[in-house]
């Protein structure tokens, strides 16, 4: 049987590889695997994979080659020996690793001539494949370009810049938003549990309270965006006050306040720069990094 | 003018007691009101409200006495000299406290003879009277039974429990998730903006991410309801690495990692109980009290 979709070659076969290679096999392009240790081969080869003889062979398989380890050192080592193989290709690199050090991977993969995407996945492998499945794209534009359609295969496709960390970053910043929700939720979980309160019960109000709270970011960004963060609604000196509420209230219940008190620092030292009438969004300032 | 509707009292007109106030009036209800400085009535007076002359007369004019103070030690503090009058009658307390002083507060009253029935506000008081306004009410049940129809003009009400301190519990735990998804989308918004990326860029990714999450939220809550943390999903050793991933991208982008931190803190600890393979809701048996 042969195919008329582009071949593409998978390195590195955990739960992620595994996925990623099954969704090309699943839409009919020519897959070619390899893994460091065997054994992880069998069930993607039943399924049509290639399983490749060595790890230049699965390089040269395919123009586009995406390696999926668990950090970019580990990449970077790996490749080193046969770093020759790659020129003239694209090297589509998920493993995650800091935006920095994915940065000086792509200067590295394009300094043997390869072209350099990195992708970073928002969703647990087992969504690999459906259009649930988040993937930001970033570094070569052309590559991105050329390869839209068996991206597209691996979920819904976002190019988010030619920075190649830019990719990486977002995923972290993502992450931040949504842990910062997990364990917000958890902490009010835990001190509700204190007085007998189920979380089903915390639920089914913290869910129209956050949907409330994910559409004010809206002007949250916009405010953070422009600069401009004179408030008629709530100052950082009134959500000052409800933050140390919020650790005493926790301290009494016998909950650990420790998941609010860098927030409290942050507005604290906001308020002592003499910007307390200022909105809670202000505090982006002594976060950020640029002027 | 007469009216069929039960007359009610404000004490305390700051914002939030001002616009109490008005929803009464506009809903045509008697509104007697006290300020402890003077000047602040004025504005009430004009739209028919009755200005006490003093604490007592405020008290004796209505049934339902609202107090809407900075704090509850200042409720005490006033209503000490003149607690006789509250007998028989029912105290609506908005002021913001810690739930073990509501506590307190709450059978200091009854002591005396009054109802008591404490209002935790979730909005900006300019939401107040408008069915954005959620108020959560504990304390007394008959109170709320009674005082349905005078409590419905000020917002959505909903009754949360005979503990006249869980009111306030739940606001608290509400404003712990709002804040957790506040700065959690604030610190990636920093992060990006080290690398050029626009806050709304960025919200055009996050707001159905954390959508996402919210409606996540209910299967975190089913696990820390029954204590299955079993996962085949995304084990608490996945979620330490990205976390750690976080705080290193941050730190590289000059972005303090501090707002994270104490989650890593969390995580580990839990994991070091020999739990990494469990959800991260477990992250819930560190943070709870109760066994």
């Amino acid at each position: 049987m042969t195919s008329t979709k582009t071949p593409v070659s998978v390195i590195g076969l955990g739960r992620l590889g595994a996925a990623l290679a099954e969704a090309f096999l699943a839409n009919g392009h020519p897959t070619t695997v390899w893994n460091r240790s065997p054994g992880k081969t069998e069930d993607l080869a039943a399924k049509g994979a290639t399983v490749a003889g060595s790890l230049t062979k699965a390089i040269e398989a395919s123009p586009l080659v995406l390696t999926v380890l668990a950090h970019h050192g580990a990449v970077r080592e790996l490749l080193d020996p046969v770093v020759g193989s790659l020129s003239g290709r694209t090297l589509l690199n998920i493993s995650s690793s800091t935006p920095e050090d994915i940065r000086k991977l792509a200067t590295w993969a394009q300094g043997h001539g390869a072209d350099y995407l990195d992708g970073a996945v928002m969703a647990v492998p087992q969504a690999i494949g459906s259009a649930d499945a988040q993937v930001l794209y970033s570094g070569s534009t052309a590559a991105f370009d050329s390869y839209g359609e068996q991206l597209g295969v691996l979920g819904a496709a976002r190019y988010v810049g030619e920075d190649p960390g830019v990719a990486e970053l977002y995923s972290y910043a993502l992450l931040s938003a949504g842990y910062g929700t997990l364990f917000g939720f958890l902490h009010g979980t835990a001190m509700l549990d204190s007085a007998g309160v189920r979380p089903t019960e915390f639920l089914a109000l913290a869910v129209p309270w956050l949907n409330g709270m994910v559409a004010f970011l809206s002007e949250i960004a916009r405010e953070t965006e422009t600069g401009d963060y004179s408030t008629g609604e709530s100052s950082l000196d009134i959500n000052l006050f409800a933050l140390e509420n919020i650790v005493a209230a926790s301290r009494t219940a016998g909950v650990d306040p420790a998941f609010h008190l860098p927030t409290v620092d942050a507005v604290r030292k906001r308020i002592a720069a003499g910007n307390g009438d200022e909105s809670a969004s202000s505090v982006f300032e002594v976060m950020r990094t640029r002027g």
